[in-house]
Parts: C-alpha cells; structure tokens; sequence
C-alpha cells in the first residue's frame, strides 16, 4: 500500500500482515526503552484541520518512537490565514522532504485530495464522517485479541451510526474480516441509504445486541448533529445507551468498546466504562502499535 | 520517591542525594553538546492546564536533553472542549505509555489527581497557591552555591506571601533544610492561618530582611488579586519594593532570588535585579539541571 | 560570521562559502536518510512574535535534521501576557542553554536587540519591514542554480517593494553577488528615498521587466497596507500582475520566483506559477539546505 485513506482495494492478507507487524510493535512498547529506530532520518507531518489533540499525540509519539523526525502543523495557528491554500501548504511542507502526511480535516475527502499532490505516502487520521481507518485497525486489532479470530463474529456498533467516520471505517475493516456487523441507533442517526459495506442497519437496539460478541459503543457527537435531529440527550439514554441490563442480550462476558473521547453516562453507563469488559484502555494502547505498524509498513513496506 | 507532587515524606538526605544529581547534571550543561541519553526511549508528558511557556520549555529541553521523547498537551488546544474529562485524558496518555506526567494546573491538588490515576511518575509543576516543588528545588538549590550551606541561614521571602505556591513550596523546602523562613507582605497579602510550614510571617518588611543571608522577591500576581486587596501598585512599592537602601538592613552582599517573571520596577527595583547581588539567570540555569535531576531520580532511581 | 541579522559585513566569499556548505546539505536531503548529526546536543529555539508556520517549521526541521533539540516559544502562547518583557524571555531561553536564537517579529530591530543581550547566535528570520535574510538566501541560491552565476544578469523584483523585507534584502545580497536588480511597483507602494541597496526602482513594469534574467514576484500583502494606498485589487492586477504577455518582455526562458505564500491570480498569473518557469518549490526546497548550511556555519563555523 501506499497511502492508508480507507479500505477500498484492501484484503485480508494486508490487515493480517499488518497486524503482524502491530504486535511486534507491541513487544517494542512493553519494553523500558521503548524505541525502534527503523525510521531515522524520515520526516512525518501531521496535518490537521481539525483540532484533535490525543489522535495528533498519538501519531506524532508512534512516529517519535520509530526514531523519526516530527512536524506539526495545525490550521489554527497557520498562515491559512493570509491567503495560503491548502494546496499550497500541502506542496511546501513536501518540498522540505516530509516522507509521510498525517492528514485530518472536517471535510470528506482532503486527505485523497493530498494524496494526489505529493509523492509522499499519505495517513488519513479522519476526514469528515468518511473515514478513520486508523481507529479501525486499532478497534480491529483489538477485537482480534479479544475474541482471537473475527470470521463469523457479530459485532454490533451502536450510538449515531450516520456521523460516525469511525462506523464506516469499522463495517468496511470488519467486513474484510469476515465479521458480521450491526449498526444500531435512533432513526435520525441512521443512514439513509448505502456507504455502509454492507453492514446491517437497524433501529432496534435489542436485535443488534441479540448474540454479539462484542459491542461498540460510539460517541454522541452533539458537536456534528444538527439541531433537532436529536428530541434529547434524555431520550437517548432511554432508548440507545448501553447499560447492564442491555448488554445482557449479547454473549456473555462480550467486550465493549469506545473510540473515545467518552461522554459517560450518556452513550454508555459508567460502571461499565471502567469495568472489566470494557476494552477502551486496550483500544488506546494498541492504537500505538497500529500507527506504529501503519508508519513502518507505508514508508519502508511490508515485512517488520 | 516515586512522584514530585510537594515535599511531604521528604528528608534532607532526599534533597541532597538530588543536588548531587543536579550538579552532575549542570557539569552536562556546562559541555557544548548538552546530553546525556539516560532516558533514551522513556516519555515525559507536559500536561498544562494553566499556560506557562517559559516551566514548560524548561521541562521539555530537560527531558530531551536526557534523550527522551516529549508530547505536550495544553488544555487550550485540548479536546476537552469535547466534553473529555482530565481523567480520560490522563489515562489516554498514560495507555500511549508515557513514563512521567509534567502537570501543571490552576486547582491546587490536580498532580495528586493524576498521580492516583496512573502507574507512571507524576511532577507538579505548580497547582494552584499549594505548591510548585521544582521552582523551590532550584531556588534552594542556588542558594545552596550561593551560601555553602543552609542550616540556620535566615532567608526572607517578600511579596504577596497568600497566593504564592512558591512561597509555600520554598517554606516547606527551606525548613527541612534547616533554615529560618521569613515571609513578609502587606497584611492583606498575608495568609490569616497556618499552610506555610514552621515560617515566621510579618508585615513588617524590615524585621524580616534584619540581618537576612537571602532575599527571595516574589511576583506580584496582578492576575490571581481579588480586586481590592492591594489599594494600589503605587502602595505596594511605598511600603514592600526591594530597593538598595531597603536591602541594606540584610547581610552585606546578600543575593536576591526572584522566579520570574518580573514586574521591573514593581516588586524589586530595576537596578537590583539586574545588579551583582541577583541570582535570577543562575536560578534559570539551575532549573535546567535541577528538572534533568527530577526526572533522573524519578524514571531511574536516585543513582547518578 | 556570528549572527544573520541582514549582510551588513558580508562579502561575496562568505555567500559562496554558505551556499557550497548548502550545496553539501541538499546532497543529505537527496538521500532516503535525510539527517547529519552536526549539532547533536545543541539547542535551537525559535522564537516568534509574529505568526508564520511555514517559516517555523523549516527552521525546526532544519535544525532536527542536524540532531539538534528545538524548543519553540510564541508570543501567543506565552508568559509575555503576564508582563514578562521580551528581554526576560530572551534571557530566560539563553540561560536554558540556547545555542542558537531564530527570531522573527513584526517589529524591525528585535532580532539585532537579542543579537545584544545573549551570547547565542541570532538568527533573523524576518522583522517588520526590513530584513529577511535567510529568504534571500534561499532565493540567490536557487537563482545561481538556474542562471548558473549572478554577476552582471538584470533581477526583476515586482510587486509591493514598500513594505517588503523580502525584497529589501534580496538587493542587498543579490548586489554583494553583482547582479543588477530593479524593483517595479505601483507608486504608492515603491520606497520614497534610501534603504534599498542600490537597487533600480521604478514604476514602469516593462522598463524593469525588459530583458530580466529572472522574475521575482512578490505577495500582496494585504494585512500590512494601509487602507488607501492601492485602489483596488483589480487595478493592481490591471498594472502590475505577471502574465504571460507581460513576462515576453524578458528574456526567453527567464524563471520567476515567490516567497509564498501566494495569492494565486492577484500577482502572478496562477498557470505560471504551476508552469515550467516557476521555482516555487525549489525555492522551499532550497530553503531547507540554506537554513541548515546557516545553523552549521554559525554554531561550529564555516568549514562543511
């Protein structure tokens, strides 16, 4: 691979290679020194358009610890300002050499954009409710260690399913790996028609919880959803948020997850955010080692 | 010891075994390539929810200059706009596997928050009015060079005493010390009761500089006054100004010590502060060796 | 040289001397490994009182791709608020251990001021009006490249010249280099007297166009012209901007420069600035030898 934007043209020999790599980073980050210097010398830029501290620190430490140089540069305190387009950005932060571009942006699409304009390999961190294929892997990876083989498992994914880039990039992964995905939430959070990778797509929570062996709990992203979509947080929580009684339907001992940042209490009880199924610090800590894996495999290919 | 949050817990041999590492440490910065990669592979987190380039940058160069890797979040470019709370964050780092927490924050008590929260090391960097433990390391550290010892040294520490998290950090420190702490202010600048660790407090500016080995002048914190309690700027300098002649009831030659940054011409007058007597940019430079020995001691125990 | 305040003291060997250095610099910067560890343990801080991401991040990564450690302070983002003076933060950084100073301010003259008060060298990375010196380096480096030598070969540098450091230090350096430069701009924004090294200035567009060697575009600088000085946008565009018919006038061939960033289709046509002639992007690129080249020759002198 060249560029990791999403999915499309990927198989299941790619994420397992991968993955592969993943947990040889893994070993690496339970070490002390927890440094591999396999990419000295190479130069990474995040480039974000949409402020996100803990995904940007988690590229730039994954980055750092393979031993490369780190950039960063934010829209916030660029010179945007004074007229720079962003392909212009784009272009002189690849004539100063950068191997590799993180890119996150609130609109679909710019991190396909800047794949056509530099040579360079290019990361999409999330663009617009389209894709996040990095916290894919990392969701991926972790259910892989949790359940040891994802063919055949029914994983459902619940909260507002139609903002959500890390749904998309979760049904599109999840379906390469043979699981059978669920997208559960209230009627105005649904997708309206397709995108969906052939997921299955219902307003009833209790069919999609019914025999999973792993729910994903998203965030309500009250920043994304437009006015009234939303009757109220309260009605939410009565009809879509996970508690005990709920995750009772799915297998027993069925892990959660949460991409993060969490509202507790709202998409997810908080006794079972800091419970023993609760997988969300697994999910953080193996996203080093993913982004690791992703660095490594985009700039110096396949084999760790 | 396994955090800095305040000196509670510690004895002289503690601080001691620290200043040796610090003199080490200074010798390294005394060398055209300042570095020793005794943290090569560990992360050191700088975690400020209160802005303070000029503590952040010192921790920061520290730390590199031990050869680790540093991220910094700051609460300004935070999600925590997006209703994540500090425990999430800290916890979100603690996963990437950072090894000490730099946590500086305007609630007293925050670092001891954190340091519940993690495995890893946790500084303080100043919490509030309670403490700022590195800032009272290296001021005893420069007044150490300065007056060969400090047992039974008398210091005199003027300024607005009730607010200052130096202050009460220097009190605590200079008394396992052995010296004798005398905080001077105006009285509405002056704590009503206890919290300052065995110091001697007065308004009388005089009493407290007769005969004093060492004059610490604190920061007048126009923006932690509650409006009123100074009549005026002009009242302040009348009556608590360190100034040549004022100076002269103190042992001859007795240096000044401030922790910056300075209101020239408020709290000290200009002249002193950039006269032979101030140790200002000695204390700056020994912040550097000083928070190279924390993290040394923290991260790989107290042998240099 | 100590500092790289301006070329005030500079003579033709001492350039030709940098860019031979810069020449060995862009050989690094070829290879998949693009780093020299010349000044592992040294310390460059950037410091700006005036924002420019782009200008910041090729210093950093310059000085990161010689194994330097880089602190970065912005007035912004700093203590300033809290009635620290310029020169305490100066003082401050330099007692650190800063090595090496890159200063940039709206204001003409800081970086000569901290060139007074530390031992470090000053790197002036633009101040207000009056000089950017590592600009016009970059941009006589790539010019030598493409014209092979520069005595004697006529530099056209068009746009607001008034209120441009970029080109005030362009006809410095490109005069100590022999060549011939003249700057062409609408009336109200050409220099009234002095200041501009010998440099032919005129507002005849053609008389300054006419059988130029190269084209130097520069941005209109919206945020710095006074209201009223340039009726319109579209007037100077009508007068001034660089269109193909226009660029006939030179020689054939001739390339043409921008310092970014641009506004694309006010002062230069946007095909020419993706066309053949355009070295936009080797001028980036070039800046990044030229600024390592500067940090090498002032921190361990001129030898490469």
């Amino acid at each position: 691979m060249r560029h990791l934007l999403d999915f499309s043209g990927w198989d299941r020999a790619e994420v397992e290679a991968l993955f592969a790599t993943a947990r040889a980073m893994k070993e690496v980050l339970s070490r002390p020194i927890k440094q591999v210097p396999a990419l000295k010398g190479r130069t990474v830029a995040t480039v974000f358009f949409e402020p996100s501290t803990r995904t940007r620190i988690s590229f730039e430490l994954a980055a750092k610890r393979l031993g490369a140089d780190v950039v960063s540069f934010s829209a916030q305190s660029s010179s945007l300002k004074k007229g720079e387009s962003l392909k212009d950005t784009v272009l002189t932060l690849a004539a100063y050499g950068v191997d590799a571009f993180v890119v996150r942006a609130d609109a679909a699409g710019v991190p396909h954009q800047v794949s056509r304009w530099v040579e360079a390999a290019v990361i999409n961190a999330g663009d617009g409710w389209r894709a996040h294929p990095t916290q894919a892997l990392l969701d991926a990876f972790t259910l892989n260690e949790a359940l040891e083989e994802l063919q055949g498992k029914k994983i459902a994914i619940v909260g507002d399913i139609l903002h959500s880039r890390v749904a998309r990039s979760n049904a599109e992964l999840l379906g390469i790996l043979g699981a059978e995905v669920w997208l559960a939430g209230p009627p105005p959070l649904l997708p309206r028609r397709g995108g969906f990778f052939g997921a299955r797509v219902t307003a009833n929570l209790e069919q999609a919880l019914a025999g999973a062996d792993a729910v994903m709990v998203l965030r309500i992203q009250k920043e994304r959803i437009p006015g009234g979509l939303l009757a109220s947080e309260a009605d939410y929580r009565a009809g879509y948020q996970i508690t005990e009684e709920r995750l009772s339907l799915s297998k027993p001992g069925a892990p959660i997850l949460h991409p993060g940042p969490m509202n507790r209490d709202v998409e997810l009880e908080g006794t079972l955010a800091d419970g023993p199924r609760s997988l969300v610090l697994a999910q953080v800590e193996n996203g080093q080692a993913v982004r690791m894996a992703v660095l490594y495999h985009l700039l110096l290919g396949r084999a760790a």
